[in-house]
Formats: C-alpha cells, sequence, structure tokens
C-alpha cells in the first residue's frame, strides 16, 4: 500500500500503518507523507521505504504509482490528510486507477461526498471508509443480533461519544486554547466535534441497528470562548419506521476519554456496547437474567469470530479493530485485482455510502442547530 | 405518624412505612388506608394498630386526630394516594394543623402546586415530599462538591431515568396492557413517564447541581398502541447560567430497571452517579487519576456522613435514602412541636418548592413535545 | 424483644435494631444495654424504653422477664455482647425460657458451644446466630441453584473476604494500634481475623455450597507488631466429596473495605457473588454468554423473593439482609409461641449448628497454623 | 527475524507474529515452521517468505542462517515450540551467533534452565522470554509505583489465574479429553497449570513487587481422571521480607476466561489490576478515595508511557503488550549488533533469570504437594 499525509508524530497515520501491519499481510511500500517534502522524505526513512518511492507530493505519487507496472505499484493508497484535502487525493487516486482507503470524514461537505460517489461508481474501484469502531467484533455481534430479529422491532436507540480533551482553557484567558485544526471551519468543514466523533455515534446507529434518521432537532453548543466550531452537541432524532433516540457528542465532558457507546432497546431484549470495554456485549431482557457476550468465544456468530485474532480474554482492542476495517477492504481489493466477484452477501466495511451519510448528518445537525431550533427532515441521498 | 394511603399490597405505602420504622424514632399510630373502609380496617390489624384510629376516610382521620390532645394525636400524616388526590389531602391536613410528608408528584398540576404553596406558607407547617434519591448519601456528598466549587463552573449535565416494565404488550394487542393507573390522565396528569420519573432525574440535577431550567425542547411518545400517556420522553435543556444538557425517562427501555444516573461536567472535574450503585460516586479529571469516592468513609464530608448508617462497604440501598428523607423531615417537625428555631443552613429534605419545580417541569416538557417542537422558556414560579 | 449489650454507641447493637424494626413488627421493648446500670438506662431512654423494662444486668432482665405473664415478657432476647461473654448469657435467657437470637461467633470456644447445644436441645428454644451475609436474596439465590443442580458437580470454592482497617500502625510505634477488643484472646478467643471474619466466609460456603471441611492448611500471622491474634490467615481447604480451595481472611489488606466474596466452580456451571454488590449474582457457563442475575426479578426462585422487599434496582443492603435473619428466626420463635409445627423444610436461618462448624473451623485453623504447618484433619461435631 | 515452530494453525506462533509486525519494524523472513517439511514450507508460503529460506528443520535454519552475511541473516529467532524442546532449539542458535526471543515455559526442568544460563552468559547474546503479561502499560505503572515506595513496604501480594477451558469432560467419560499436549508430562514437564499459568502468576508478582519467595506450601489437583499432571494449583506463600500471600492458578475454573489478577497491599496503598481489564489500574488507600489510573494518560510514569502505542480510552490489549516484550527485545538485539552499550537502569524485558525462576516455582510446587504436604524452601538459583 501507499500512504498520503501520516508523517512523523502524526497520531491517525502511525494507527492506520499499525492496523495495515499487523496481519502481516499489507506491506506499506510508498508514501508521499507531508506537504513538506522533506518532512515527506524523512519519514520514508522511518518506514524503511524505498527512496525514489517517497515523494513529495500526492499528484506526483499517483502519476508515478500509475506508471509502474500492476505488479510493482501499490494496491491501494491511505489517505490520512486533514479533512479539507480528503475529497482532492481520494478523487486523483482514483483516477488514476487506485483503490482508495481513507480517513473519516469523506470529505468537507455533502456535496463533495455527492462527487465522489460518482468517481467511485464510474471507476469502479474500492473506496473504503475507516469508520473503524465498526471493525469491534462485538459490534458486529451486536448487528447479527438485530438483523436476526432477536431484539424484536427497534423502539429507542441511544448513541453517546462523551470526550473531556478540549475543555483545557474553557475559561478562556485564550492562552491555552488547544491549536487544533479540528475547530478551523476552513480545514474541518461546518462542524468540529459533530463531524470528528459524533459521526462516529451516527455511523455506529446505521451499522448495528440499519436504521436511517428520518428527522433530527438538534442544539450544538461552543463552550470555549472564540473557539468557531462546535465542542458539544446534543440531538433529538425520530429514525424512519418509528424508532427514536438520541445521539450527543461532546469535547468538553471533562474526564471522560473516548466513552462512545450505544443501546439500542427493542421490544424482545436490549443490548448495550460500550467502546471503551469492547470485548463485551450486554444484552438485556424484560425478564430473564441479563447475558454478557464476550469476545473469543465459540457461542458467537461467524462475523464476530471471524473478526477476531485471539481467544477468549485476551483482549483486542482499538488498533485491532482498526485492522478489521483494513483487511476487508483489502479483500474487496484484491477480489478486483484477481477478478473474483463480490460475495453474494457484500462486504463489511464502511464505504462511500457511509461517507455520504455522515455528511449529511453533519449538516442536518449544524442547519436545525443554527436555523430555527426546529425539527429538520434527514435528506434523501 | 399516620398515613393515608398504603393499606394492603400498596408498594409505595410499604416503603414509607419501613423507611419510617428503621432507626426506631418514628412509631405508625393512626391512619386512612383505603378508600375502602374494610380494607382500611384490615390494613390496620396488619400494622398492629389501635383500632380507634383506623379511620374510613382521611377527612374523618383529620378531624379526628386534630381533635386529640397534642400529646396523643399523631405529629405529621404520610401521604401516599394516586397523583390526583394529593392536594385535597394533604390541604385537609394542613389545615387540620397538621405535618405533611406527601409522595410526589406534589400535586396533580401546577395550579394546585401553586395553591399548596399558600396553604403551606400560611399554616407555617411542615410540608416533605418524597424526591427519595435525594437521601443518598452520595448524592449529597456530589452536592457538597459542587456548592464547595471542586467541579468548577458547570458546563453539561446529563440526567438519565430508563425503565423497561412498561415494554410489555408493546406490539399491541392489547390484551396485556399494563392496568396502570399511571396511564390514565384523569389519575395522572398531563404526563406518565416525565411525571412518575423524569421528575426524579430533574429532581436530582437541582439538588446536586442547584441549577434551574432555562427552556427546554422535549419529545415525549407514548410507544404502546393505545397508551394516552408519554412512556418514553428525551429533552435538551438550557439551564439559567450557561450549562446545557439532557434529561430522559422511559419505561419502555427494555431490560433497564431502574437505572437513573447523573453526569455533571465542570471546567475543573466532573462527577458521575448511578442509583443502581448508589455507595460509589466516581470523580473525573482532566489530568488526573479518577476518584471512586465510597459511603461510610472518614474523607467523606459531614452530609454523607449523618446521613449513613453503616460502616463501608456494608451496602446501604433504596429504604436508608428514603429513610434520610423521613429523619430529615421528622427533625423539622420536632424543631416546629418543641419551638426550636430551624437551623441555619436551612433543612436538607424535598419541599413545596420542589414539587413547584417538577410541575412545572412537567408542564412545559408536555407543551414542547406537544404545541410545535421548539424551544419552551420554562416559567419562574 | 430485649437486647443485651448494644447500649450507646455500639455498630452492632445499632444494626440488630434497624434489622428488627424495619418490617414493623418486632418491638424492642426491654434491654441491659451496659455492663454499667446508668449508661444502660440512658440508652433506654435513647430507644423510649419503659424504665422499668431497663436493668442493670442481663441477670436481672433474665429473672424479670421471665417472671412476666407471657403475653407482656419479650418473646426473644438479642445478644450482642463481646464473644467470651456469648455463652453466659445466652445460657441464661435460654434456661430461663427465652428464645434468643446471638451475634457471632457463637461462643469463646468450641467446648462452651458443643454445652450451648445441649442447652439448646434440652431446652427447646429458639437459637438463631447473625451470620447475617447468609441473609442477602442473592446469596439464597445461589443456594438454590447449587442445591437444584444447576452447577452440576462443584469442583472448587474459593471464598475471601479481605479488609484494610487494621492496617493502620502497622508500621508499629505502637501509638495508634487500634484499641480493639478483637485483638484481645481473653475477649476475642484463640482467634481475630478467622473468627471475626473468616468464619463469614467459612459459613457462607457452607450455606451457599451445602459442604464441610475435611481439613484444611491453615498459615495465619499478626503483621501488626506486638499484636496477640492473628490480623490475616490464607488456609487451603479439602472439602468432603471431593472439592478443593481457599478460604483466606485480612484486616490489613489496606483499602479493602468489606470485600466478602466467593465463587463457586461446578462441572456445568459456576457462581459469582460479591457483598459489596450484594443485589447481583454472576453465572459462568463453558460455552454460553455468562448471566448476570438481579435481585426482585420474577426469574428467580421463590426463596430470593420471599427474602425481597423492593423491586429490581431500587438496591437493598446489609440491613435489609440482617433483617431477613431476624424475620426467619421471628417467625421460628412465633411458631412455637403459637404451637405451630416447623415447615417441612426447615428453617432458613443459621442456628447452633453453625455456630459450633465456626468455633471447629477456628480451633483448626489456629492450630493447623501454630502446631506443624501441615493439613489437619476437621473434626466432626 | 525467524521463526521456529508456530506453523499453520498454531496459536502462539500467530500472536508472536502479529507482535513483531505490529510497529513496522521488525520482518519475518525465515523460517522452520514444523517438523513436517511440507507443513513448513506451506506456512513459509503464507507468510510471503522467499522459499529458501523456509527450513526442514530449526538445526537447517540455524546453520544455514549462520552462514549468511551479518546484513542478510536473521537478527534473532523467535522459538514457540512445544516446552519440551526450548532448550534445544535455544541451544542451537545460541551457539550459532543468533539472538533469541523464546515462549515461556523456558526449558522443560531447571537443570536445562541452568545450562542455559550458562549458555546465555557463555555467548554473551541477547535471550529474551515472552512472560507477556509483564508488557501491559499498567503492569509497569504498578512496579514504577512500588519501586518509587507509593505503596510503602508490602505485606500481602495475592496473585490468580483461573481458567475453565480443560473442565470440559470432566466427568470422565474418556471421550472429550482435551487432547492437549499440555497434559502430556513427556512434553510439558512436571506441571501442567502451574507451569502454564501459575508461572505467569509467578512472574507478575516478581516483576511488580520485586519480590522473591521464600517459602511455599502447595496442593496441586488433576481433577479430570486420567489427567496425568495437575489442572489447579492452590499456593501458601512467605515472601523473602515478610510479605504473605497465595498463588493460584485453574484451568477447571468453569466459565473463567483468562482472569489473571494481581493484588499488593502495602503499609501506604494497595494496588489491583485485572489482565481482562487491562488499561486500568486500581489503587485503594486506607483513608483516601479510591484511584483509577487509566492507560495513555499525561500523569503516568514514562515507562506506562513509552509502552503505549495510542490516546487513552483507544483499548490495548494482549497483542499490544506482546509487542511490548518485542519493542524491548529488539532494541537490546540491536544495541548489540549496533555495538551500543545497554542502558544504565537496564534493559525492560524477561530473561534468562526469569526462566530460571519459573522453573523453580514449577518445581518447588510440585514437590510440595507431592512428598508431604508441607511447607517447602525455595531454592537459591
Amino acid at each position: 500500500m501507499g500512504m498520503v499525509g501520516g508523517g512523523r508524530g502524526a497520531f491517525i497515520g502511525q494507527v492506520h500503518r499499525m492496523a495495515a501491519n499487523l496481519d502481516g499481510k499489507i506491506e506499506l511500500v510508498a508514501g508521499a507523507f507531508s506537504a513538506d517534502p522533506e518532512k515527506s522524505r524523512l519519514s520514508g526513512e522511518d518506514f524503511f521505504l524505498d527512496p525514489s518511492r517517497v515523494y513529495s507530493s500526492y499528484q506526483e505519487m499517483a502519476r508515478a504509482e500509475a506508471a509502474l507496472p500492476p505488479e510493482k505499484r501499490i494496491d491501494f493508497v491511505s489517505i490520512v490528510v486533514r479533512n479539507n484535502l480528503h475529497f482532492e487525493v481520494a478523487k486523483t487516486f482514483l483516477e488514476a486507477g487506485i483503490h482508495v482507503i481513507c480517513d473519516k470524514p469523506v470529505t468537507f461537505n455533502l456535496e463533495q461526498a455527492l462527487q465522489l460517489r460518482s468517481i467511485v461508481t464510474r471507476t469502479g474501484l474500492v473506496f473504503a471508509l475507516t469508520h473503524n469502531y465498526t471493525g469491534y467484533p462485538m459490534v458486529k455481534e451486536a448487528r447479527r443480533m438485530v438483523r436476526a430479529g432477536e431484539l424484536g422491532r427497534l423502539l429507542k436507540i441511544v448513541a453517546e461519544y462523551p470526550q473531556g480533551y478540549a475543555v483545557g482553557d474553557v475559561e478562556g484567558d485564550g492562552q491555552g486554547q488547544i491549536a487544533n485544526w479540528r475547530s478551523d471551519p476552513s480545514v474541518s468543514g461546518v462542524s468540529n466535534c459533530i463531524g470528528d466523533i459524533g459521526t462516529h455515534a451516527h455511523n455506529l446507529i446505521r451499522y448495528i441497528c440499519g436504521v436511517e434518521i428520518e428527522s433530527l432537532c438538534a442544539e450544538l453548543t461552543a463552550f470555549i470562548p472564540g473557539r468557531q466550531l462546535d465542542d458539544d452537541g446534543n440531538i433529538l432524532v425520530r429514525f424512519r419506521g418509528g424508532a427514536k433516540g438520541l445521539i450527543y457528542a461532546s469535547q468538553i465532558s471533562n474526564g471522560d476519554e473516548n466513552a462512545l457507546s450505544i443501546r439500542a432497546y427493542g421490544t424482545k431484549a436490549s443490548i448495550e456496547w460500550h467502546q471503551e470495554d469492547p470485548n463485551d456485549l450486554l444484552v438485556k431482557y424484560a425478564n430473564a437474567p441479563r447475558r454478557v457476550y464476550r469476545r473469543g468465544n465459540d457461542y458467537l456468530g461467524p462475523e464476530a469470530k471471524a473478526n477476531s485474532r485471539t481467544p477468549f480474554a485476551h483482549p483486542e482492542g482499538f488498533i485491532e479493530a482498526f485492522a478489521n476495517i483494513y483487511v476487508a477492504a483489502a479483500g474487496a481489493i484484491a477480489d478486483r485485482i484477481e477478478g473474483r466477484p463480490a460475495p453474494a452477501e457484500g462486504y463489511d466495511f464502511p464505504d462511500i455510502r457511509d461517507g455520504i451519510a455522515g455528511m449529511a448528518f453533519i449538516e442536518t445537525a449544524v442547519r436545525s442547530s443554527q436555523s430555527s431550533d426546529k425539527w429538520v427532515p434527514f435528506p434523501v441521498v
């Protein structure tokens, strides 16, 4: 594989590389790791790359790699640049005939995402989006339960994602503000908190519960004085089909770390999953003991098993879940390269449809919050 | 004490009696336990009462007890009848010169609650309302922390109270519907779920955080076909002073039992408390280990200590918390009877002001949900 | 009821009174609360007793109460004095024809316990011992499961009871030593830690698992310099029937509070219960999701239900469990007084047999630890 | 690196490879994956190896690799064969001048371990042993606390490792017995349960607490009829310096999965860590709130930070801990290769000394259990 972005010191690029490395089947061989050619070069050394395949720009990289014979060129590129560049980089590689794994959010805005869908469709290439939390085995088990009807009809869904890292200088002395590109609208787009983590909560609902939003009513807030984008958002949601619920995300929930969770309540049973304790899945019943399903056990469904690497209670975590997205996307890419048809049940990784849904969620939430404090219908895209 | 309502088989009456019994300082000596005189008489036998003080109606009871010499008559009455009777019974006893401890919600509607406030003020008697969850020692510790500024300025507050007991026949065959007076508007008032348990979440916020709602945006739902009142409600909240948050309550969250919790996030620290695990209080910080404060320890504040009966890790529960409300109210009643002034810092039990705030919360939430899906200002009452 | 010991400021006497009060069916009417007649008198005032039934000594109390007509006299006495007096007080009341509820350990040594058994047998009176942890509803559910064979054949049992309260001056400056009669052999007998809390762990095993010890190998330690009795003990155990296990207790496990727990592993399933979280019972299987049984639910057995006072997730605790012992013992006493036969399945409260087993456990553990570091057979008593 | 053992389908070989892959700095380039040359060859294909470096035997591999020029040959070999072959394979590679990372237990018996120590000393090469649980960041934080004196003097240590996987056919029909080489003395040595997992508990104590056993008293059991080696063991322990404790391990604790834990109680504070929840470390105090230290936070010590790959609450697990051993050992190997001196504070990975201590633990426990049920002194080796 190749990589765009993710040079020395970049957190998410390092996560993508570990996820790709884990199973020993994907090898990083090329990259344009930084807009600064020297930084890109040094990063290439860190990763033991052939200097001739460490590029000064992603455009150069796409051109040069596409010119290599198929057995030499990268099979796909990982895009880990900032939000505002996702579209251009993805477009460039897709049009060069190279498959893409892209960090989320998919693009800067919904319009770009819709354009990107056209490009993906036109090129027929694989486009995977790393909504990594859907890679956890017990998330896949939860999805299996919902699909199998084990929860009955869903009535209520609550997904939350509180973090506290951005509370730092909330009192507003202006000195300590997190110099985070995430709060810069020209980089992040119309939302920070909802865009960065609210979309994960939204995607998790879609993945597990298989439902889409019908309308929503949002209250987004920037608690930090001077911050231009939201650092907290609470959203009432009506789902198509009759379920209702809540999605909320926060970066000013002091002391919370990465507390993504989902609770889905059905007429027969309910599930509860917490990202900070990802190997367990709690299932609750009206009049039966609660059950704790634990990763690695024989009683789980095939999806959870296929996405596990170690026996029960040898905890797996964030990197392994991330790697599951890579494995699934790489499997699809291998199918394309080797001319195999897609499996009947489809592939199990987030793709451009998830990206579009996410951008629609961001824009609808911002619209609801800004314009009139009302319920806003969710676009059909 | 005397009791109105709470005859054989009534759950909440039994809780009130256990709460009153626990410390051996309050004795049940009179009652009108049922609108059915025979049932009242039999209940009196169950409780080993003198038959001459088991009455056929609360009116008779108020009259007869008020006519007894002070050292013989009941010091106060516990009112555990249905919501729609609270006002009349409370009024009757207060006007007969007898102190009152009343189950919540305080009255059938806000207007009655305001009238009751006038009567309480006029008579100068004690009126206590059993918002029992504020009786837990660790709730009192949380309140102490907020008051002492240990959390800094509050930014976000999330209080939830999901239950699942009413999901029973959600598919609507009409046979199994819980024959519950709570879903009958002529008994419960304008709300079931928000009125019954949402008010507890609201009261818990007010007690711990000392904040009042400025405006709210609610979505109440009756998921059970044919049910006239809400069995689920999700509410966005803006608090006076700038904090924001969520209050939600549900009776159709299948498999949840009595999962009241509160999370309050401040600029310095945050607290989290769960009613199902009431002896612990979790405190979270931006960059310090989380702390678990546990009931019964020397390091706690005086309020938590004064409201504990056993050493650490000898778990205390619901009845003990309920008893703490009784102890505090009985202390105020004893002060009045014996002519002692109230303590400078006031009494620590819910009173008519809590009742009014609760009725305002119910009515505002219903108004927001029904009329126009908008933000509705919270009345100043 | 009457009470011997438990005057002002005594913890365990207060617990016994709350346990007796809770359900409004037992009334404290007489007592000899202290060896100091003045302290006894003042305690009687605290409890609103008729001064004529507050006695200066337990001997006087037994005599005077026995002389009252049956409908006036106490139905039973609660004994909450120090260990070394249990035998004499119990003997005195039993011989006066008065039923007894006695705090544990039953007597000062095994020999006294055997004598007491003779007296109980001879008098035909009720003798209940407050091994209170067996009063928890979920302990009763665990017992039901074992009896019903739901765990299969038991292979291994681990019961532990770590506390940390006595670590205080472990470095031995001699100043801060807990001036605790428990470490005085003339009051406590041959053991402190094993006698005080190890016996609870032992009793819990016997109650839930229905097994007796065949032999044991103990290591008792006094970590505090100058302390005469053990403050920590670790014991390897072989049970009759082939199971093996561990019992350990500690008072120097710094920061542990009251962490009694039991894990029993069977060929079909295993159970795990923690006193600090008493409303839950965890059941584990070889290849099925873990189950969490929770107090107050309909799916529980009749014993757990009969010993609950509130609905699910309205937490019950230590006092309620203690009260369950009182209720069961008082039921047996009422049967005797009113001439009803015992139920076919027997009564469900700890009695003199539990007392004897406990004293045998203490003496065997001490013998194993002191003499030769070997396995010592458990006496058949 | 090269690998001996760990062909297709072998669990632990796969774990070693993932651990080596994770950070993209170690590459598997050679191997003798099975005693069956064809299976070795096919495994080599699975791992994308150059066929010329996939060997039919470890002897051939050591010879051939040693003959390559230094920049071509493997830097070290991972040994993941069965226990009884560890010694011969390790000896062969060390004597061929190749560094070794070896799965535990280090050898078949203590005598071999002592011989191996001589070889390691003589060759001056790196020998690392994958006691992988010491790779967890919060285990390193616990060790830092003990070393810094934050716990005071240690009084009691309890380490346990219950599993249930071997309970399968405990009723002894002989059909379902786990065909596990672990229960074969000719492969595993004198112990199964204590050797396989008891040693992990022992190693964890040594690593965190820095203490050695003075004497022990063990009870090992084979619960499965016909099983030749222990599947359960409970051990009383006296540590040098005065602490006491318990080590127990079990494979018949039905429903337990991989429940390694340690509790160490000191005069100032105590720590508690559970492998199934590895990102948290609980610290308990006599009179202060409990603290939960969580991986990934700034407040942790440098060791915990250096061994983390993701921010707080992005859970890390078993593979990451395992990888930390690889990283540390590979760092030492790089130092040797590049002629750098060892750091002043030494390296942080388990080595031959841990191997010897482990073998001494196994043999002492078996001796105590078999001979005379007595306390046996721990050898000084």
